[in-house]
């Protein structure tokens, strides 16, 4: 009894608060389908990383031959799914070509990507090889389906290359806009909290911390209220530039020019030139002894300034 | 031989070291239940959108049926696991009502939900539907989530509200405590490292950006050294608030007033007005040439003040 | 056709840009099996606490053998796997040795967190039960899971330590380095974004929030180029020491005192004295009205200063 009329005020719910519905529409990209895709995309580029047995070099270009045909079958469907979604006239057509550019890709990509590795390896004294780079250092996962998921959105796929990036977002804490364009030899340390913006553009040999942002500090909207989609609005980074943690970049006028050093937990919502530092000045920081009343028994003041 | 030495020591320890036993006790919560009631209920709030096919309207009485159906037999069961936890005198009973009355909030809940959707495609210019937020801002689930799990902490249901809002934060890392009330049109961007503690409450139309945190300062203890739960510790936001990146906002009697602004990175113990703005003095920022040495080869100071 | 010729340069793409390819080398750890191993230490720790259903005491000697038996013959394979990476001698003695060895500890990693629950309990008011934290706090994962890991690491065994942590790290946004040296009564409350580096040392009753770091600030090079391994570059931490949200405390001369506190968002090179307070001052934040621009009706000024 109970359960029904539950049921009836959620269907009449359905009806009056539309707009998180998604019924009788085209159909979405499938969940599913995009994690398998990431998952085949990181055993294309990385042969002999991921496979549960030792892959020998015979069994490469049979193995090949089933991802490629398994990532072209799926991607094919969702890239029509979302392309549909933008009333494209020639859904199908479309999805096909896009989807044999988007695999053509693929050894261009493995190139940054191999950058993106030896950036790793001589960015950090923890990584004591290439295998355990690959195998247990989140930014390759994030990065590697940033870099896949940026030739989708080029090609104007709606949805889709958002859902790839964020797959990898849920898994690494990294949150790269399949927008953002980004160089050579690219290295996000731990990376935990990371966020590039859509329209930031970032140099070669660029080394990130964890917790970094490049972000928008504001945004136009149009006379209903929304805002305006599509203008630059995050941040430029220039090559060999090194950003370290929870440093807070914003705006699409910010640049931090070449060789430059940007401290940790920084807010900085200006340019930087080429080949400086910035940082916030220590003597604003205070270290002093704790007072009494902060040790108090009976009351924690774990802090009191 | 070795194996049943180090099987003895181990349940040896299992007696001599209590507190993370949990044997002969009351049944706990199943984390596979509480993941498929996660699962199930973002299915309900959000139809045709996480379905494998596309859901046709006529589909849709039939769907709602069978989720809400297996949402409630899952949700019974661990609730009364929970109240029994708690030493409820009737916990079967009593896990039936609140069942019924949490499933009878859905079409509530539905309602604010929408808004948090409607704020996230006006606050982010680079939101271009609202099938993208549904499917790929993390937000959606954390919030939504919360939402559900805020209904069964009113009801004093031990345990399972924090799990259900933990499989938010493992999938978003954004950690919103089931204790906290938030208003509606809630929007958080990216999200990851969000901190929302147990005593917060949040008005209308507020946006955080990714690491901000609501979090207390200090709290009592008893006199055996533990701290009093349940006292008011985390601040208020009022409504129309933004507050940016990283900023660390602390203490129970904190209040952001009305149509304010926070910057990022800021570590703020005490209130600030309505309609005003806050941020850390930007002439304390240096930018200046890096030196000589640190750009030394053989020794990367990457980082020398 | 395309697809062929697709298929051919990937192929010619794993002859020329090696690096990122594992083809006929040693077999690599399965991210499977490190899955599996961490899920069943998880168990052997907590008994009761993640069956699908509740554990008598009498049933669990035969689970303690069931559990001990799997992990012990997954562990010995990916250790081995592990030790004929870096070219020892005798992967099989040494990994069946170094299996044995580690898993002969559990008993007193148990006792090690045991006191972690307990920190929890004492650190959080909103920490109800033991169980809830064992069940809903994401350091008891990640912390567990490192001191394990922490053992083979001692014993030198490659990739697979990093592999368990980073399995923690997924889940939880906590990122421990299995080299980092943790006393007992460890908290992190919350826990995204923390990042504990390789040669960090920390006290006991330490209690961290999100995004807390403990890094590196700069490291030797060879004449190669590539970072010194091995090298001490992350802080010391006191006992009794508790470090708030978003403090960056980096260097392996850096040494935080016993019973100090330091504030959030702090950006730290240097050492603090025992039962001290560092802290940004707060005559440095400015709290002022909005401009009339800044709320300009048409454009957005989210942050202006």
């Amino acid at each position: 009894m109970k359960l029904d009329s539950i049921k009836s005020a959620l269907l009449a719910s359905y009806e009056t608060d539309g707009g998180i519905n998604h019924l009788d529409g085209v159909n979405l990209p499938s969940q599913e389908s995009v994690n398998e895709i990431a998952r085949d995309c990181m055993h294309l580029l990385f042969p002999g990383y991921f496979e549960e047995r030792r892959l020998a070099k015979k069994d490469v270009p049979g193995l090949v031959d089933t991802l490629l045909k398994r990532i072209g079958t799926r991607l094919e469907v969702e890239v029509e799914k979302s392309l549909r979604f933008s009333k494209d006239p020639h859904p199908g057509t479309h999805a096909r070509a896009v989807t044999m550019e988007v695999l053509g890709k693929l050894p261009e990509l493995r190139k940054a990507i191999r950058t993106d590795v030896e950036a790793a390896y001589r960015g950090d004294p923890a990584a004591r090889s290439n295998e355990e780079i690959i195998m247990a250092y989140p930014c390759v996962l994030a990065i590697s389906l940033q870099r896949f998921a940026h030739e989708l959105y080029e090609l104007k796929v709606p949805i889709l290359p958002r859902m790839i990036t964020e797959f990898g977002h849920e898994r690494t804490g990294i949150d790269i806009h399949p927008g953002a364009r980004i160089g050579t030899h690219f290295f996000i340390d731990h990376g935990t909290g990371v966020v590039i913006g859509e329209t930031a553009t970032i140099g070669s040999h660029v080394k990130l911390y964890q917790g970094v942002t490049l972000g928008a500090k504001s945004f136009e909207v149009d006379n209903q209220g929304n805002p305006v989609k599509g203008v630059k609005r995050h941040p430029d980074i220039g090559d060999n530039v090194t950003i370290y943690a929870h440093a807070t970049i914003l705006g699409g006028d910010t640049y931090i020019g070449a060789n430059s050093v940007v401290g940790g937990n920084v807010w900085l919502l200006e340019s930087v030139p080429a080949n400086s530092i910035a940082y916030f000045k220590s003597d604003d920081l205070i270290i002093r002894p704790r007072q009494r009343k902060e040790v108090l028994v009976g009351y924690i003041e774990d802090w009191v300034i």
